[in-house]
């Protein structure tokens, strides 16, 4: 049995795999107190509960943030409350397990190899993954491999600049995609709007709360207009800095996941795909395809089962597709 | 002895290289007339002329346009008057000089080949390389290898949207970086200028003839308005564009090349990784670099004689590195 792990900023998500695939799968809240080795004690019950009696071949965990994959090390996780320094995350579950193998990668990598291997971009060689949620973040599949390049941060695609000089991204500089794409960034766009006057049921929705991906999608829904303007100016930066991904990385398929792309459903993920088409070269928009992703939520758990059975076996590893398709 | 070409819209420019490095260098001029036949013939004739009684060991050809590399056929070269039609480049070469093993890249993957083996990029294995010329190219380098993708088109950067809704592509779409950075979109904006009737030396240097990288430099030099605005417009969008590659690819050097680039030298380098850094999140731009190409044109075809050797040995090739050095 292989365990994968989607470490998220509001929930943990695990899944257990075996030669005939999905086995089981289980959810607990992200503890928001004690930093990371509450965090820790957490993902370790989940494991146990998940594996029964059985220990575990080997645990893949999806991580947000700058993850070190050779250490195991999450260097910085900025969506994980008290995640200030460096932390051991691999080493740290390891010992709690008793020594079992642990993985950890980027949780976009993990979705993105999820989708790649048991998802939309099945049988595809060349790929690049999209994941709108509270940010926008991107992986990259060349030749059938993940390419995480040497800082790890291959397909960040949320800090791609598309339009100069304008709004400020969390990272500080401006006109980043993540300020018009993000689920955060469209939050913050509309409370402005809302404190200079302007009516917006996102607000009247979300109150004091998150501005969550289903409130964008009830206003959306009602044509209110700052969430139509929102989403509009999300679609076409979307499709601007995608199409930059194409023309870099040279990749015919595009796989929409995350939250918010989730929510909002294909009708988004087409609009996305036009927007594409028409900042690419004039006729190569219709080459290339941008479709949703198939595996929502479960797609990081099981992405990141595959990749931690991959670094076991040495090679890459099919034995959780049959479930993933079930 | 190996030969390497680099097939250029206006000269042929070929070397041969052996084991202690470059043994001669050869250029002719690119006949206009007659289509892709009369070019065959005279990269024979130089080819006969640099390898004089030697019979070469194999040819690396670079040419402009889409290649198809695996059967030497070039599908596109807009840059090359009279070829309309897809024409196997390799093997009509490879007859005429009596089945030598001949192989045609793009003149950009060539070129990037080049600086990561033998210029500013030796000894790192990501990288990425930028051309600016009448166009503006790109090449991949990932785990030390060319990556060129699927349809051989990965590194494109010159399509990639720096102002949404912007100037006119040559390709058609709208605001692409080659309008701004290439040599043809800027000569294009300077007589839209004059036209409107806006002095400026671009116009009266160049005249009726192209508006060449020195016309740009001598009325740089000259403080010329028109000439500072389309440079400083450049080097802006050239910086958003290249950390938007930096983004998606995760690589930590780009190294600038190009006849535009050659001319403008290392200051023009300098303003473009200034503003590299400045779309990049804040703090990333001290962690990469963006240097200068230190083969100048001579890369292209030393580059297509290293992709040759690799092709040959079917191992990548170190062999021309002293001559390239010297």
């Amino acid at each position: 049995m292989r365990v994968g792990v989607d470490l998220g900023g509001t929930k943990i998500f695990a899944v257990a795999t075996g030669p005939e695939g999905l086995i089981g799968e289980l959810k607990a809240k992200t503890p928001v107190m004690g930093g990371p080795v509450v965090v820790v004690d957490a993902i370790v019950e989940v494991v146990r509960e998940l594996a029964g009696g059985t220990a575990p071949e080997c645990i893949g965990i999806g991580a947000p943030g700058a993850v070190d994959f050779g250490t195991g090390i999450v260097r910085r996780a900025p969506n994980l409350k008290g995640w200030w320094d460096p932390f051991p995350l691999g080493p740290a579950l390891s010992e709690a397990l008793g020594g079992v193998t642990v993985v950890v990668d980027n949780d976009v990598n993990v979705g993105t190899v999820a989708e790649h291997r048991l998802g939309a971009g099945r049988g595809t060689d060349n790929l690049f993954g999209v994941f709108v949620g509270t940010g926008v973040g991107g992986g990259v599949i060349l030749d059938g491999q993940l390419h995480r390049g040497p800082s790890g941060f291959a397909g960040e695609l949320g800090h791609v600049v598309v339009r100069p000089g304008g709004r400020r991204c969390g990272c500080g500089a401006r006109g980043h995609l993540e300020a018009y794409a993000g689920r955060a960034g469209m939050e913050r766009r509309a409370r402005q709007h809302h404190a200079r006057g302007l009516e917006t049921m996102l607000v009247d929705l979300a109150r004091t709360r998150r501005m969550t991906s289903s409130v964008f999608a009830r206003a959306l829904e009602a044509r209110d207009k700052v969430a139509v303007g929102l989403i509009d100016r999300a679609v076409e930066t979307l499709g601007q800095a995608v199409a930059a991904a194409i023309s870099i990385l040279d990749v015919p398929l595009v796989v929409v996941g995350g939250g918010l792309a989730d929510r909002l459903g294909p009708s988004f993920v087409e609009r996305i795909h036009a927007a594409t088409a028409e900042s690419l070269p004039v006729g190569q928009g219709e080459e290339i395809r941008v479709v949703p992703g198939s595996l929502g939520d479960r797609g990081g758990a099981l992405g990141a089962a595959v990749v931690a059975g991959a670094n076991v076996d040495g090679v890459t590893d099919d034995r959780v597709n049959p479930g993933a398709q079930a």
